[in-house]
């Protein structure tokens, strides 16, 4: 960024920044005036803001005062628009690290390479209680305790019904679901105990309950996205891809979790279905918009669920939740039977109790892709997660700058990771400086929002606009309200970040940032009836999300300590271009130093142990 | 095109519709009620336009009662947004018919291999006066005079700048040029009779006068676009890709040719540079945008001059002018150098005197695009033009209701092209139905308007807006007001006709349909200061030419005759992606059976004719 010329800001050619930790690049903090509003105020701007001339005029001055208008609409780059984030496979060395999988097995047969691939952990059925800290029971122990008898796929669905009936009660409201049918899951429960009667599991996943986000569809739910209409609008009559590849391996699936309204937040507070609490701290929100989905699997109820990851909205519940969560390259999964809420962000992600199970998911679900563009399929690789030392040595790009931009705790805990990184494997960081994250977050803004505007603008004129909650109705006036000028520069301020993040991959094999700048907030008892609009908070949780999903690259979060109020913190690690293996080991080696430090959320559920 | 739902056209999955003859598709005719306007009326529309307030309630209602709304912003379909139209590069099958060059090659070489698949032509310098028709000098006339001895690339320049100083004249006034600089001309001249002299000519274009289009960098000229200020602010400072590529091959470059300011219109009506006028009949329009090129081959000047084709710049002023206009596929030539008016619909093209020609300059340019979206270059094909009659069957999709959208004598003309075809070759036509064809020229306007805007928007902003023509001022107001939503629904418009006319291509090789609606009309006497708003001629013109800008898809246009003023009528085949080698191969069947006919242009210079 440079000279101010008119109204728009001048971006340098990207050759000609210095990349260093002393470049004259300054990071620009998050400029977010906007006061909290919820309740009668919220309702009464929204209302102004869809009045046809005031509201066109109100929207005017918004965008005057915004930065948005310096930084994107009027920016002056070099840079064409590159309108979708999907890079040009390269096809990775073949190492030993990782194992190239053929493009025709079936996913119950990619599940079983997976398997092969985890460490030859010693887990023993019910260590859970054991004093090396607190573990969720994973995958693996699942198909332990099936297959040796101890307890029945149908056990564990009768527990989880009982548990989601417990949650839902007036003293706990978790809000984890906003649909189950205990008929459907006990129907996939009792399959399931006959395959393992009869010796035949389909896969380690056979059995193992899996929840998902209503942005998915998954028969034979209605897919809400959050509202009270869309699935009147958009009927669900099959199995999205990615869970008809799970259904295919036996999963259980229990049932579609609750989520930020139309994904347009990253609280999870919503107003028609009851805000999903965080299992650490049910005062306080798990972050969104899965956040039904993260907060599921922090409370025991499946090892792993599904989300959508359009602007962090996995990797930020995963971080509040203290679980795993990760979010592959743009195109790596199919996003056949996802809302489209947007085109180019968005992918399919992972929320899990550990790294291991990520992994067999994510490669059960890989394929099947619109990825025409690519003239072929990216190849699938499996890491080989052998016992941390092995792994070989890897740089993390760090930016001081943005990695300090986030609360005191969280800070701490971070660099505290990254030092137990250097001391253990002898991973090195590399200090870099990264120019225009901020102006990348107000670029993916325009993008969601204008894309958002387009697929679902003529369902969202249908409705009655008091169906939705405030910040949702703020949101879908202002999304309305972009140029096509908006829309390009931000795609041309795409392919510059596009561009900016391959010359620090030239430096490092990943970059490391705290997965959020704050930890869980409290829902404020003003919320539930409105909805709440908090842009400073939702800044600084998307603040280290925006690459992921902008840019199309792989990331993944991973647990790595606690606040002073014992809430989960985060650490993200930022990969190339179909790096996912990679990143699975690294995430891998990092939890591995954590993990006996693991804390007891305030609600769990132990659907497992055998009493 | 279905129910109307709202305000907005709801449109059925193409996998439903019926491409035959007899489809229920309705061909929706161009409905433009905008009366044509000029002079101070035009001048003062521009000036309400660009009202602050005013303005924007103009356009509000501007865009209330246009198709677009509810063609295209407001419109309901499945298909996700297709940004680039670029497509997977499938290997074709390695015929007899075409020759797979190797990417190493230089452009001389590249041009060596095209010549040696020119038809052996018996063509015999000097026939041009004989009785068999109007023949226009080609290349290979050109590299056998110089060859020879006959004439020198000097005295062929001489002739060049006197003819082009003649044809500035008053009585004249043809406006040919925006620049052109007799002693860089003499000078690339003397260098190149030099080569000839030491008898080591570096290709068969050494010598060969090219002329280039002003939105294309040409050293030593500024690049003003048709503008008087754009050059100011976008300095030329080396020459764009595919004009290096010519250089290199030895060719002359002998300025920067007249267009339509800004490409933003068809007549070439220019107010700054004063209008270029139709060889045919000087009282007329050449066609634009690329107005001068076409002109200047049209009267002898060059064999070959570039344009650049964003909706049909090339090919509707080729058609116009009575010569050849190829337009290759998106991506196939580096835009490196290109003003980038645009991003995704335009593309440097060809206008030439002979099919041959063409193949000659468009095998010398081709490369070097960014195209990373790939994952490799294209391979180049370069057909083998034999004796036509032994030409494999071909099958021309022709749908009929859009072929006779046009004048009387143009329907009649392509009609006995057609009927020619059948009677010398065989090829058979098949009756097709294509729909959304009006829906898909208002795509392409939203899109290359929306793109227009943001590319040149910041310069825009900054200069007097009576620096332009009013044409251009109407607009660049109206590419402005576009929404971001109806950019995005312009791209998802895209992906729907792309699926169209993949499944128009597997019922023919080629589309087929007359070049333009009508042909050249009159320059009135009020559009020189101001330029002209007309856009009923305008439609009109641009009708067939939208395929090859907004889908990528290759197309050319060849002569087939004259209407009753003796006004030049063109026929063009649109192919498939990537298929330029059958398609020139298309062409010079076609030109076979029509070059007996060609006439004479009013203003023709001959400049090898030795007396």
């Amino acid at each position: 960024m440079g000279l101010l010329k008119d109204n728009g800001v001048f971006y340098n050619p990207v050759n000609e920044i210095d990349f260093g930790p002393n470049s004259n690049k300054v990071y620009l903090h998050a400029d977010v005036k906007a006061p909290r509003m919820t309740g009668i105020f919220a309702k009464i701007f929204a209302w102004f803001l869809e009045l046809k001339i005031f509201g066109d005029v109100l929207l005017y001055f918004l965008k005057k005062n915004n930065r948005i208008q310096k930084l994107v609409s009027f920016a002056v780059l070099e840079e064409s628009p590159l309108y979708v984030p999907l890079h040009p496979y390269e096809d990775a060395k073949q190492d030993e690290e990782s194992k190239c999988l053929d493009s025709g097995l079936s996913p119950a047969e990619i599940v079983k390479e997976a398997k092969d691939c985890l460490q030859s952990s010693e887990t023993i059925l019910n260590d859970i209680t054991s004093e090396k800290g607190f573990f969720r029971w994973t995958i693996m122990d699942y198909s332990r305790a099936y297959t040796s008898g101890k307890i029945t796929p149908l056990k564990v669905a009768e527990r989880l019904i009982s548990a989601i009936m417990q949650s839902s009660t007036l003293g706990l409201n978790m809000s984890f679901f906003i649909n189950y049918e205990s008929h459907d899951i006990l129907k996939q429960a009792k399959e399931s105990t006959l395959r393992y009667e009869k010796g035949e599991p389909i896969s380690v996943l056979d059995g193992v309950p899996i929840a998902v986000k209503d942005e998915i569809d998954c028969v034979p739910y209605a897919t809400t996205g959050g509202t009270t209409w869309l699935h009147k609008e958009r009927p669900c009559t099959e199995d999205a891809f990615c869970v008809n590849r799970l259904r295919s391996c036996g999963a259980i699936l229990v049932g579609k979790t609750n989520m930020h309204e139309l994904g347009a937040g990253t609280s999870g507070i919503n107003p028609h279905y009851g805000t999903s609490r965080n299992p650490y701290d049910p005062k306080r929100i798990p972050g969104g918009s899965s956040s039904g989905s993260a907060a599921v699997v922090c409370a025991g109820l499946c090892p792993v669920a599904l989300g959508v990851d359009g602007g962090g909205s996995v990797r930020m519940p995963a971080a509040l939740c203290g679980i795993v969560g990760l979010k592959p390259s743009f195109g790596r999964i199919s996003h056949s039977g996802v809302i489209p809420l947007n085109w180019t962000v968005g992918m399919v992600g992972i929320l899990a109790g550990t790294v291991e199970d990520s992994l067999i998911v994510y490669a059960a679900m890989s394929g099947g892709a619109e990825t025409s563009e690519l003239n072929m399929q990216p190849k699938l690789y499996i890491p080989m997660l052998k016992p941390s030392k092995q792994t070989s040595s890897i740089r993390l790009a760090k930016y001081n700058e943005w990695f300090n931009d986030c609360s005191d705790d969280i800070r701490v805990c971070c660099l505290r990771a990254l030092d137990s990184l250097y001391k253990c494997y002898g991973w090195q960081t590399v200090e870099v400086t990264i120019p225009d994250i901020e102006v990348m977050r107000l670029a993916h803004y325009v993008t969601i929002g204008a894309e958002c505007s387009a697929s679902l603008g003529h369902l969202l004129e249908k409705h009655n606009k008091s169906e939705s909650g405030s910040d949702v109705r703020v949101g879908v006036s202002v999304y309305g309200a972009f140029s096509s000028r908006d829309y390009l520069n931000a795609q041309r301020i795409r392919n510059r970040l596009m561009k900016i993040h391959e010359k620090i991959f030239t430096m490092a094999d990943v970059i490391v940032t705290p997965t959020v700048g704050v930890t869980a907030y409290e829902i404020k008892d003003d919320v539930h009836e409105t909805g709440e609009l908090d842009y400073v908070n939702g800044a600084a949780l998307v603040r280290y999300a925006i690459a992921g999903n902008f840019l199309g690259l792989p990331a993944v979060t991973v647990p790595v300590g606690y606040d002073k109020l014992g809430l989960p913190i985060g650490i993200q690690f930022i990969g190339k271009p179909w790096s996912e293996a990679k990143l699975i080991q690294i995430a891998h080696a990092m939890e591995a130093l954590c993990k006996t430090e693991y804390r007891k959320p305030q609600v769990y559920y132990d659907l497992l142990t055998v009493s």
